[in-house]
């Protein structure tokens, strides 16, 4: 049974509303490694469209991207040092400090997304990741992150 | 006393989780015209924690400037035609297709935020915002955004 990213953050850093174990209401999103890329899956609660309903509002289009992408640096990080991610992994979360959103096409609900993620480059502490969002065959939305290690 | 833009939404575009009127379980952000710029205020609950508590988590940041951006576009586009937003008003709902965010500070949590939304460009149904989400004098993130009318 592989392990989440999330589940390797420091118990202090924890607490997403989006990701983090610890939040207690929060969506609980959980971000693997599949090969040299990343995967989630996610199932939005119907309370989540936007204006109309039956597809996902924009903010939580960016939600998923987001908090996938700064798992996806995290991971990709680590493994320029590491050959694996284990139960003991010690893992630095990294923050973002730019995403940039195209929305290609409505999201739609009760259906499960994709989330994949992408390494494009590492400089010291800064990584870049091409992130996108699927529902099946449909890309509904893509994105480019910098996201930055925190010491 | 005035109307938010997002009051203005006609019925079946009025489901947002982020600033519609109809979600039951949705934030309801409101947005307002304030001269030729617009402004929205928002205090998060606890449990929108970012990583670390006591900070924002960095998709809700994306989903306000996402909400308060698209009525923004709504507003600046009617104003093209029309001298003043009124409950008669018919105003066309936009949808995001860009959505480029910088953080540049962590945001903090139980005080109120600003965001604020200014015009850079109208071409056809393409409207182009600057956003800024602020806590007191502190700017916390901006972006640019790119909405389009829905017919």
């Amino acid at each position: 049974m592989q392990i989440a990213i999330q589940d390797l953050y420091p118990e202090s850093h924890s607490h997403c509303f989006g990701c983090g174990r610890s939040n207690q209401d929060g969506w609980h999103l959980k971000s693997y490694l599949a090969g040299d890329k990343t995967l989630a899956h996610f199932t939005p609660k119907p309370q989540y469209t936007g204006g109309v309903p039956g597809h996902l509002y924009g903010g939580a289009v960016a939600s998923l991207l987001d908090c996938h992408g700064t798992a996806s640096a995290a991971a990709f990080r680590y493994l320029q040092n590491h050959s694996d991610l284990t139960d003991s992994s010690k893992i630095q979360r990294h923050i973002t400090a730019q995403l940039n959103v195209k929305y290609i096409a409505p999201t739609p609900m009760d259906v499960e997304l994709t989330i994949a993620g992408e390494l494009i480059s590492i400089e010291g502490r800064k990584v870049k990741v091409l992130l996108t969002l699927s529902a099946g065959d449909k890309l509904c939305a893509e994105a480019e992150m910098l996201a930055v290690g925190v010491d």
